[in-house]
């Protein structure tokens, strides 16, 4: 083969794979709600054994409130308290009372109006990935994360219509100093997109800042529906620590909301069994999310669950497992059990590399999340490792599920036109439907088209460079990037937000502001 | 280092790595039995919809039934019958009483009766491979099938718990004549595993050898219940050859087991709309299994779906799509509207390697296949490149996910044991449940242990040679193959069978026998 003839192939392929990643660019932005009814995996009987457990467990051994605001709030709300071990032991009456406040469905506004999300009921969102430190992509291997990949993150998320939430914590950039990354991200976060926001709750200097900063976008006073959703960790077992506190306060009084999530190792930070892990997360769930009733009445409010297990050969958390994929179906169960919206998980995984095991582990959470009908899926981009590193190609092959897992949702038709009785006759026993009326109308648009999938003969994939999946998800994620737009943002909001993180960054260097 | 430590740590490796496969052959023979509800993805309307849509499919455009005792079959029975178009029009009430006379569920016998099956209702049962004509490995890489390929899955299937069933075609040995493929590979099947048996069904000379060689095993007369069950496929559109005809009739007169499958690819076997597909699949699943029933009312027979969609991109058919996933679920919502047992399939994909294509591709498959009560999943392990080629690492693979289901439709239990509130109250909000009674009582038995998922950390996976996922399951199916024992059979029956495949092979050498 000569040298041009090798060019010419060379050109005619990318010019292919150029347009690889077009069928999910065109998607609609679309939150699919589940025609399905939920997928449940215990009996109400179960569920009911499962309440009552975690009743019991907060009357009798009660929960850590590790911060003297919020113990005067249980005080106050009639909880008996124990000052000394911080320990709140939280009657069932008072319990359920409380949070029944919390809305069963709610509006999570974002900048751009046509980015409002409803979370709740049968609305399902897909939220990025959280609390990641290290990136990794074909190119240029593992490495710390940087703001160069948070900006690339907030790119994909933005250009992407199934990603619906925009997040802070999808990377750690480790080149700015932690008392002032929320100062960095933020902004980047409200102008780089026009996605609802997902950002950090640490402590009360921090979420002020949040608000100070959702304020100059959204205006002051700000909407009376929630326009921040930040995410809360139980230290289980049964504790929540004064930096959590100190946001659960700051963001129900300004009326924001919050996941309140218990991260549950069974056999570390719960007994072992899955009903113990469960009646644990239950318990510390519940309790959290009555704080936030009690500080706020009314406040959004979100039912989280992240429940794995201890794996036997390394003593680290397992993924992908089937005692996830109870977990995933049993959390929701016990989130609708108190009319609460649920948070779950997507792509949780153990792999090192974005190749089959990254993607059966991924496909035992998010198939049991999805049919489940979690309102609110975190993780659902990207993961590698149990969370400790984002790949780049994991993302595209998260985001090509994700956009079938939207087109899923949305079900089929089935009418005089679609089951096409005439062609049917028309072609009878001797024909094919190949070329028919019925074919050529709807060929371009009747299926859901993957933008990772290689459909291929073996002899064309070979003859093509025989690209694998993450060879594959590079050149994709490369098109994701080319193709963002910063969406339109109101200059004098730009600077404002710009002057406002300058001026704390000066005021915040150095300090130690987790609590 | 030196070669001595060099070879130390890799003798370590290998001490370590000869046990993977060792959570897998540690569990027991026992198919689930979904506690779920069937998940259903059309409303009882829509079934009506489409059930209508079919009948009103057999009884106007009629069905072809290309062989002349099957045309006098349908005459005999009151059918309308067509002579020279060999088209049968077939009244719903004809239709509708012969299906009924069908079994709901029926036993499957294997040559060990510990391992025979039950084929209905919540029963699920993982089949292997069929069809596959390529097989590929990380050491060979791809090539034709041979016989040391169909006895080397022989040995896997035997030595996996989770596969339930045996198959005469999970390789095609490319070296052995086809017309005496059957007379090699059928003793194998009856003498290297002890499972029960699915075999070829092709015409009438091959499928009477088959019934010959079940009498050496099973005695003759064979018993009552069904010892082979064959796959029929339907020529969609609207056509039965003689082939699949002639052996229907002998499978069906023997009183064997039949799983009728037409293959629709809709856009050129069927319309390109899902709901047109499935009407279709319905009518001709529905006018065999009547056809079975004329012959032999009662014969056991399985409703069979296997519907995929053209790519648009390829025209060849598309795999592991969410149009697959509705086929997939819908399939056996109709099958259960005539209380028939329903066969699917597990790992569909166009993958030419074992990556994260070939396991997201295979998670749309199975996933809802297995959560909507298939009875009988076909193609549940190896697949790759839409069946053109099975690979040996995604065979494990799909053999660890097939645990993992296992597992996970057993359930976990809530009593007071599992929900541990004894030591939640004792750890209380101070410590960890590492090394509690109740952790260490559990921890080797409590949670499922994955053969392959790696969740060793970046670092500790680095040092032991960064295995990624197809790697270290090419470790796996040579342990499987070495911890293979041939399962004991009486030698007359072994002689007989070597006499009669040697007999035969004589007879039948150069003959063309699809008839």
């Amino acid at each position: 083969m000569t040298t041009t003839n090798r060019r010419a192939r060379r050109d005619a392929r990318r010019e292919q794979r150029s347009k690889l990643a077009a069928p999910l660019l065109s998607l609609p932005f679309s939150p699919p709600k589940s025609p399905l009814p939920p997928l449940q995996f215990c009996s109400p009987e179960q569920i009911e054994q499962l309440h009552l457990a975690s009743m019991q467990i907060l009357e009798e051994t009660g929960i850590c409130f590790m911060d003297t605001e919020a113990l005067q709030i249980w005080e106050r709300a009639g909880a008996r308290v124990e000052r000394e071990s911080q320990r709140v032991y939280i009657d069932r009456s008072l319990l359920l009372e409380t949070v029944a406040s919390a809305p069963e469905q709610f509006t999570l506004r974002a900048r751009n109006p046509a980015r409002n999300l409803e979370v709740g009921r049968n609305n399902i969102i897909f939220a990025p990935q959280g609390g990641v430190v290290n990136v990794t992509d074909l190119d240029r291997g593992r490495r710390s994360g940087s703001m160069q990949d948070f900006e690339n993150f907030l790119r994909i998320i933005q250009i992407s219509p199934v990603t619906h939430l925009a997040a802070e914590q999808v990377i750690v950039p480790a080149e700015i100093p932690p008392s002032v990354r929320h100062l960095q991200r933020v902004p980047r976060l409200f102008s780089m997109t026009d996605k609802a926001v997902n950002t950090t709750a640490h402590g009360r200097i921090i979420s002020a800042d949040h608000m100070e900063m959702a304020r100059i976008v959204f205006g002051d006073p700000l909407p009376d529906e929630p326009v921040i959703i930040g995410i809360i960790n139980a230290s289980s077992p049964l504790r929540y620590d004064e930096r959590m506190l100190g946001a659960m306060i700051t963001f129900a009084r300004a009326g924001q909301a919050l996941i309140i999530t218990p991260f549950i190792l069974a056999g570390a930070t719960s007994p072992i069994s899955v009903a113990a892990a469960l009646a644990q997360q239950n318990a510390e769930a519940l309790a959290g999310i009555a704080f936030t009733q009690l500080v706020s009445a009314g406040a959004p409010v979100v039912y989280g669950g992240f429940a794995a297990n201890l794996d036997m050969k390394t003593g680290g958390p397992a993924f992908g497992t089937p005692e996830g994929a109870w977990t995933a179906l049993v959390t929701p169960q016990l989130a609708r059990r108190y009319r609460l919206p649920c948070r779950g998980n997507g792509t949780l995984n153990n792999s090192k590399v974005a190749d089959a095991q990254a993607a059966l582990e991924t496909s035992w959470t998010i198939w049991p999340t999805v049919l489940a009908h979690t309102n609110l899926i975190k993780h659902s981009i990207g993961w590698l490792e149990g969370g400790l590193t984002v790949s780049y190609e994991k993302i595209v092959m998260d985001l090509d599920d994700l956009a079938k897992f939207s087109h899923f949702l949305n079900g089929f038709e089935v009418s005089a036109d679609t089951l096409a009785l005439d062609m049917i006759a028309e072609v009878g026993p001797d024909g094919h439907h190949l070329g028919t009326t019925h074919t050529l109308g709807r060929f371009a648009s009747e299926h859901y088209q993957s933008i990772l999938g290689d459909s291929l003969n073996y002899e064309s994939w070979a003859a093509a460079g025989s690209w694998d999946t993450p060879r594959r998800a590079n050149a994709i994620w490369k098109e994701l990037l080319a193709a963002y737009q910063p969406p339109p943002l109101d200059p004098a909001i730009s600077a404002a937000l710009h002057d406002f993180a300058e001026h704390r960054m000066r005021e915040l260097e150095g300090e130690n502001l987790y609590l």
